[in-house]
């Protein structure tokens, strides 16, 4: 296949950049240090990766892409607000991140908990104005899907039992598996699924596009713990070996790095052989499943 | 007028708490403590005042309350949130509420944190439910109205200017009502019109909701400001003197106490009378603006 994926992420990303500056409260407006301290963490060279993942569903089922770009920005606010209350001292209380201060490093604890819970609050607002282009209908639909995927089923439940997991021995793969589901799996189907409900999918497709993001899912965490242990410090923009560090619970713990790459390999495949009832509207998605293992950062 | 404010209030809270136990995870869901944190929060025992709102608004124009009381449960779900998020160390860092230890002080602080998170997202959820009696353009619209009131024009964005308007000596009355229109105003409006719109309201109600909303916030705010001075501890479940521990910007603090009575009754008087197009329906609310300057807790 000679998918340009490099050129085509490069293209979205630059999409997405505008449409969140769009989207945005800009920093001129009161109260300006929250919404200084919103921006500083959005625009922090993110890989945009939930947003293109919604577009390239849209793509996927043959739907114009502009169609779901609210979604895709509501989708890196969310991503977005998770890891400024990640960060926190509180929790996993990182310094660095995308090779910058952390939100409450350069904003204060009180700024970056108030910016993530406004971004959150933010992502449903701009989810509601996909009704512009699709039926009110879908649009409830595809937002139940997110705040699933966003809270105690998903993201914050995956959060807590990662927490609770830190500096056990007796964790499993099941439970490793469980945590990222939840954590960052179950907001990657949202993106797809989501994105795809928008633009009327079918339900073969939507399941297509759901085990498609199981898949990659699981290649994207695997590919992250390994990197912590065997990746470039620069190109992470943060210091290796912080799961580690809290003893997180992680593939390369409990399975040994090669097995843990044999795995994220495997998932990559199975990624891309979910998406056999589509044409080649959906390369890119096919590309980025080998994207999520190759990656450095 | 002989409406009975007690017997409805508690007939309400009934009805909430009991939806509210039946919308939320239950504590012996996976991740456990989590839920109970969730719950620990919900069922200490407020007011339920934005949930009885919303149903009130429901009833003055003519629906059957039912229809929104998943929209009541998510208000409530809304503002237990802010609660939490604002009594962390690195906010308010309060260690009492409702005469309970907070959530952070019971639970820690990262779970505290998500499960402010995780009460945010679920409210979008909840008020998705209300597709179930009204159309979805309404609902997509009653939720942007609560979207709106939370983040960073509303709920958040008065939070962090009250953060930052601490210790200053120039706050003058202005700036704190723009704080407390933001803080707490946005959200009781947003519970009233957000109610009225699911139910098909008609423009001139909305506004009519809006305004007596706008007055019964300034009169709930003074009338906080003022317990906090002259309170009941035991009532309240809470010490005495915590905005002048923190130098808030307070009405008593810029307007004297006795200044601060009068315009908090003469705000009660004006939301009853913006509510002159409607009929008895609305007596509820009218009793409900009373209740605001003459309630002990």
């Amino acid at each position: 296949m000679s998918f340009d994926l490099p050129a085509y992420l490069s293209e979205r990303r630059v999409i997405v950049d505008a449409a969140l500056d769009k989207y945005l409260p800009t920093a001129d407006q009161e109260p300006d240090n929250l919404h200084a301290s919103i921006r500083y963490s959005i625009f922090c060279g993110g890989k945009r990766l939930r947003p293109i993942l919604a577009l390239a569903a849209a793509d996927a089922v043959g739907c114009d892409f502009s169609h779901v770009t609210p979604l895709a920005c509501a989708l890196e606010c969310i991503h977005t607000f998770s890891l400024i209350h990640d960060d926190l001292p509180a929790i996993d209380d990182d310094a660095l991140r995308r090779g910058a201060p952390t939100n409450h490093v350069v904003y204060g604890e009180a700024m970056a908990i108030l910016a993530g819970d406004a971004l959150l609050a933010f992502a449903f607002e701009l989810i509601a104005e996909c009704r512009a282009f699709c039926p009110a209908d879908r649009v409830l639909e595809a937002l139940v899907m997110v705040a699933q995927a966003s809270g105690t089923r998903g993201m914050v439940g995956g959060q807590v039992s990662d927490i609770e997991c830190e500096g056990r021995t007796d964790v499993d793969e099941k439970t490793v598996a469980s945590i990222h589901e939840r954590k960052t799996g179950a907001l990657l189907i949202a993106s797809l699924v989501a994105g795809a409900r928008l633009c009327g999918a079918s339900g073969a497709q939507e399941n297509a596009l759901r085990r498609y993001g199981e898949k990659i899912g699981l290649a994207f965490q695997i590919t992250d713990d390994i990197l912590d242990l065997e990746g470039d410090a620069e190109k992470l923009g943060k210091p290796l070996g912080s799961d580690l560090k809290q003893d997180k619970a992680t593939y390369p713990k409990i399975l040994g790095i090669e097995e843990s790459r044999t795995l994220a390999n495997r998932a990559a495949e199975d990624a891309i052989a979910a998406l056999s009832i589509f044409d080649e509207k959906a390369d890119p998605l096919r590309a980025l499943a080998r994207y999520m293992v190759e990656r450095d950062n």
